[in-house]
């Protein structure tokens, strides 16, 4: 007889069996100090990249003000119980209500955690009789949330609005015959890894032919994207083609929390009916303190997105220039493409992060497939030129490094003796004294 | 062709259908002023009986003190990212080993939410040949986590430990068929509504018969049960064999977030396998000291929970003495049945709010059987022996007004006249003066 726990003590997962040699340093390293695009990374001073803190409000002095103040006066257990309970407040109404106006809807609905807050909305709209279509490359709060769905989910491939259409065709279809059913379409403003918009446009265009109902999952677009920074929908001109919009506060909000945006008959709905919010507690009042005057600072100063997307553009024209591949961004989102083994990006991201002082997230088989190498590096408000700069020829001269595979293990003999133990990892730090 | 929205426009759901005249009071009421005993409603002061903030924690100075100073310190957005990314602290860490220690396992990963904490730890342990064996009464998020499962599930009756066993001989058989698989056990602490606790002694003793983990929700029972406050298992001396311990802050602790607590190569699987962890954001940082003080003080202050349990005996023993139907709870949670039609309810429910000012949250149908209604009272370290007092009274005296048939449509004939609008919901605010 198996043991459930067996299968766990064997295969530690993709990222798990790297787990000895990479905690604390690859996975869960810890950033310190106050947040900024320098920050200490065991002890020494770092450029970071690795933080959606776009418009740089998380450490700017007037929201922590604000944050101090709201924890003072209310404390962090005020409200208890779920909002439909006992933990309801005309606070958490304010900020629905300011949500709802800044996007163009007539309401919205605060969701304590974005991740539950997504796959829930997903449960509560869809029946069994009705088809989900969605992009291939949506994140995983959104493929959790489709699990959930009893009923038939159609895939398009990624951007691809043809093959899109050919899904609505395939859904219509199945509906017909069913006699039964509606078709939820879900796809991103901004795709997080790759920073490529979602084409919104080209989508709701298809609701001339096709009858579906759409559902943008905005994460990165939110306070980025569009004049007034209300996101990818604004920003392709077609945020009133969009029946539900999401974000989540943990980026450009810099907080946590979430909302939900759409017509008021739904959000009612959805309000009395979506399971991970009836049942559990209430987002705490100085969050949501918090995430106004956080709204109110993203809608009055333009500046801040302003100075994130001059700086964007500052990384993205730098990395052209320098013959770096950056793929199709059309956000500050910056992926930085490259060729090589696993463990050449791990000695490269060292020297990186040792000698060059750049923190930045690196993705390498087994999420992507072996040979390829992906940075992906956030912008903000809160970067510098110098940060940039310094960052531009941190990359030529590791990447130069790269090409002249100086990052392969041949090259760096005893990197081969262990690879499980700590002690590679410990060697592997030791790199920089000796090059 | 249908449209996914149209449903939700015809059906408001089972709570949903009441929203008109429910909204702002029997639905999403807001109870304002510093969380106590008494708090504001509408205006007026109510004993309150609908909080989870059992050893009184929510309002507690000390707490108050550590909250102000954690955000003044940290801010609120304070780690950003993941933990697996960027959102990782020593401090987060800390309270890990501490919730650890303290519920006698190896270690404890801490959870964003305990709603999508406790789906996804499901989610991350069972593969498709593993078995899900689980009691009839759980909580929403438990069944959520099961609707992610893909392999095989067997529900036993509330709390039937022959039928438990009966269920782990089917899934037994099954696994030994597949030739592949293990079995997973889930059941709570503490049932939220009943209050009785789970048969954990009971279920662990199937362990020398069966192969099978034990994971145990004590939302209810941490801090509230056992020696120690370690909850269901140390109350019941099987703590040793609960496999994996799960607990929310939000009710003892009065907070935000969760924890699984577990042996540490399986909590280490956990860590680098949880999707809505993986995936999402960090707690803030003043979320996790505040919990460290708050755990200090559930450890140290053994006061806080006698005092709990001194005023949970002396609701339950008087409610009981006034010949009160409180089923079978062995916990602080203090159901009371009684019979009557939702308008019944309705109508007392109001009374007791509007004339003895008691706001209790109260079950009728459709969550619970026609006929049937269900208080559910929630005493805490910070109720007096006057709120006590006076709640009984209250109780005593408006059941022998249902008893009298006093609530029933007639007896009120305006009532009658207009039952979805706001305006029968005004009148209904009358009553007390009427009377």
């Amino acid at each position: 007889m198996a043991d459930i726990f067996e299968k766990m003590l064997k295969n530690s997962g993709p990222i798990g069996q790297h787990r000895e040699r990479a905690h604390g340093y690859f996975a869960f390293p810890k950033l310190e100090g106050p947040i900024s695009s320098r920050m200490m990374f065991r002890g020494k001073e770092k450029i970071v990249w690795s933080l959606n803190n776009y418009l740089g409000l998380a450490n700017h002095p007037e929201i922590r003000k604000v944050d101090a103040d709201a924890a003072k006066e209310w404390g962090l257990a005020y409200p208890m119980g779920a909002r439909m309970m006992s933990g309801n407040s005309t606070l958490h109404e304010q900020l629905e209500r300011e949500l709802a106006e800044f996007e163009m809807k007539e309401d919205s609905i605060l969701l304590n955690f974005g991740y539950q807050g997504i796959m829930s909305t997903i449960d509560a709209i869809c029946g069994r009789h009705d088809v989900i279509v969605y992009d291939a490359e949506s994140h995983a709060c959104i493929i959790d949330g489709l699990r959930l769905h009893p009923g038939h989910r159609y895939v398009f491939k990624h951007n691809d609005v043809e093959d899109c259409e050919k899904q609505l065709q395939r859904a219509t279809a199945l509906i017909e015959k069913q006699g039964a059913g509606g078709i939820l379409l879900i796809t991103e403003g901004v795709f997080g890894m790759a920073g490529d918009q979602g084409k919104l446009k080209e989508i709701c265009d298809l609701k001339k032919q096709y009858d579906f109902r759409l559902l943008v999952d905005d994460a990165h677009g939110f306070g980025t994207l569009g004049k007034t920074g209300a996101g990818a929908g604004e920003e392709q001109g077609c945020q009133e083609e969009i029946d539900l919009y999401f974000s989540t506060f943990a980026k450009s909000m810099a907080s946590i929390g979430a909302f939900l945006a759409g017509p008021k008959a739904i959000i009612d709905f959805i309000r009395y009916n979506i399971r991970s919010q009836i049942f559990a507690k209430s987002l705490p009042m100085p969050i949501v303190v918090g995430n106004l005057k956080r709204l109110e600072m993203l809608k009055t100063m333009p500046e801040l997105k302003e100075k994130l997307w001059s700086n964007a553009r500052k990384l993205q024209t730098g990395l052209k220039e320098r013959g770096f591949d950056i793929g199709k961004t059309d956000s500050p989102v910056t992926p930085v493409y490259m060729s090589g083994g696993v463990e050449e990006a791990t000695a490269m991201v060292m020297d990186l992060r040792e000698n060059y002082h750049i923190f930045a997230s690196i993705v390498v088989y087994p999420v992507i497939p072996k040979g390829h190498i992906i940075y992906r590096l956030i912008p903000s408000a809160a970067h510098t030129d110098e940060d940039i700069e310094q960052t531009l020829t941190a990359f030529s001269e590791t990447k130069a490094k790269l090409d002249a595979g100086a990052y392969k293990v041949e090259a760096i003999p005893d990197m081969a003796e262990d690879t499980v133990s700590g002690k590679r990892f410990d060697y592997m730090l030791d790199i920089p004294k000796n090059k």
